[in-house]
């Protein structure tokens, strides 16, 4: 039986840091498969970070352990954790970055890392991706249970739920993300905004910034350089430029407001 | 034993959408061992992506199957497809990406994928590479023959033959190809320039401007610098600086006219 | 049982070139299992590969084959070689790369690879990695002995060790490496500084300029921008800026000098 660890952090792939844990896991677990969510989370974006790992780890089957490590506290008192869920295992720094995929998943039981023998016999001050997550998650493919990792905690931290509101013909919101394409990933559900229809002309305010754009539901469906107001596939509303970059062509950024208007 | 599905695509590794496509498809077909061609193809460049998908593929053993994901049409009408050729099983959008491996390796069977059993229960507009792609891909690798997949066309889009020109002493062709080093790989046939002996200085334009390069077998055969015409190691001569960025110092791009003269 | 091959390299991941090696690597050896270190080697930086390979491959388990190619004189006479030390093989050109990790897990025997049974049937002069190293690790990977590969050679290149000095209350050194977060990574052992003790404020100076910093445990041990000195992960001393980036901060690159003073 095979057993799947997935990887989430900031630490990029240029630097040693990613294989350092992979050798660690494999050691542990020889027969582990690796699978890369991201390496690219903004550096310290605990929130982007969040987004990432609960887009991914959705369509992954039951039964993974999913790491994910943006952990501007490394070292100090903030706690390590794994959580299990309905479907998983996730293991990570307790800031936050666990919680929306955890809470989408359904949380049984988070416990505290403190038992050192699944730990590196070393362990340095700002590594703990090396030290601690790895080697906690490859002992978990073996077939360690949560319990064993250290103690039960009631309590973890959780993202703020995302502040949307919707008012007689608007929607509001933020941008949560900005995808390769540029695509803008806003905080809002596709389902709030059921009442438009397709091909509709809608109003759509960045910031400070309001613009004309179609609700559509693909890329293609309109010339190129159409701004669109798309159903997006990971559940969220997307703002996006058929052939074209949203972000770039509106100065969008993470955090901006949203509105949309009928 | 163990099925081989590879994937190329211009999504990028920051965004989840790779992993989300490893999770399906190894929901379907747990034992998949997924290998990554690339991620990085030029957004939207479908001709780039044909020639990395060609240029990898040619590599690995018979029996895989190669998912190719350079997809502005998504949504739209343009069909999925799966292309069985005496190698390999190819899966991705009926634009051209899959036209060069495909011709290369001999076509045997067109089929366009409508088989609803073998996509998500949920197909989202924008996401085909997670909906209909990684599960069509994961079914292949179980053993789902390419024929359930839907019906046998007789058509699918080939990108159409580069244009390369031999005449007396001089060949025309284009910039195919940019590497990471800067090296200028042409639509140029090394065994075109059969009559070049290496030692030879030779000229070569680049859009209207010429320079002259010694045609060697590698790189550190001249001064560091040194422009160089190539044989490459895809088959394809390249134009490079023995420890330089030719592409920067010929300001050359993707499309560029290149002349090669005795 | 699963072989475990590492690749580590300049060649990017948006080329086809890792991909190709790949594709060679589970022709011959199917079960291989092929892990990442890094393919963002500076371009033709030996010294960064080698670096980046030791501090990876410290944390692989026995039996691991290390393929490693940073090889600007690909094609010309410099030699390819394997490396059998106490715990791995190492595979790559004959320039120095191989020479820390290989050294520090203790070299029991080089040989020089020239049995072209081993390689690829058609050997281009400008990818070694596809051509000759890929399907040696493969072939090693399976089983074939190193010495199998061609002769034993005495000499292997090996990177001149780094140049640090300890004196009276001062230790110089220089830059060896700038990780993704702006971190300094020096060539300056931790224990060096052991009469440092946490809390500490320190001189540092970066080529001309020098700062006052904090000699700490971890990142985040003070406040958001202050400069610290920190015993790294990797057994190297560090100079950091919680939740900055250090090398921008000090215009640091690789190869400067470093003097750190009580």
């Amino acid at each position: 039986l095979k057993s799947v660890i997935t990887l989430t952090t900031d630490f990029g792939l240029t630097d040693p840091y990613v294989a350092a844990m992979k050798g660690v896991i494999i050691s542990i677990c020889p027969f582990a498969y690796i699978i890369d969510i991201t390496h690219d989370v903004p550096k310290f974006d605990v929130r982007g970070g969040a987004y990432l790992l609960y887009t991914a780890t959705r369509y992954f089957p039951p039964g993974c352990i999913h790491v994910a490590i943006v952990d501007p506290g490394v070292g100090t008192p903030r706690r390590a954790i794994a959580i299990k869920t309905r479907k998983s295992i996730y293991v990570g720094p307790d800031n936050g970055v666990l919680s929306i995929a955890t809470q989408h998943e359904g949380v049984e039981k988070v416990v505290e890392i403190t038992e050192r023998k699944y730990m590196m016999a070393s362990i340095s001050s700002t590594f703990h991706g090396r030290d601690i997550f790895a080697p906690v998650a490859a002992y978990l493919a073996t077939g360690t249970p949560v319990e064993a990792l250290g103690v039960e905690v009631n309590d973890y931290v959780k993202i703020a739920p995302s502040n949307v509101k919707v008012e007689e013909g608007m929607i509001k919101g933020e941008v949560w993300w900005i995808d390769g394409f540029g695509n803008i990933v806003t905080n809002i559900d596709n389902w709030l905004a059921d009442k438009l229809k397709l091909g509709d002309t809608i109003t759509v305010r960045v910031n400070t910034k309001q613009y004309k754009a179609l609700f559509a539901s693909t890329y293609g469906n309109a010339a190129p350089g159409t701004l669109l107001l798309i159903p997006g596939s990971g559940g969220l509303l997307e703002i996006a430029v058929n052939l074209g970059n949203a972000a770039k062509l509106l100065n969008a950024k993470v955090g901006d407001t949203v509105e949309i208007k009928r």
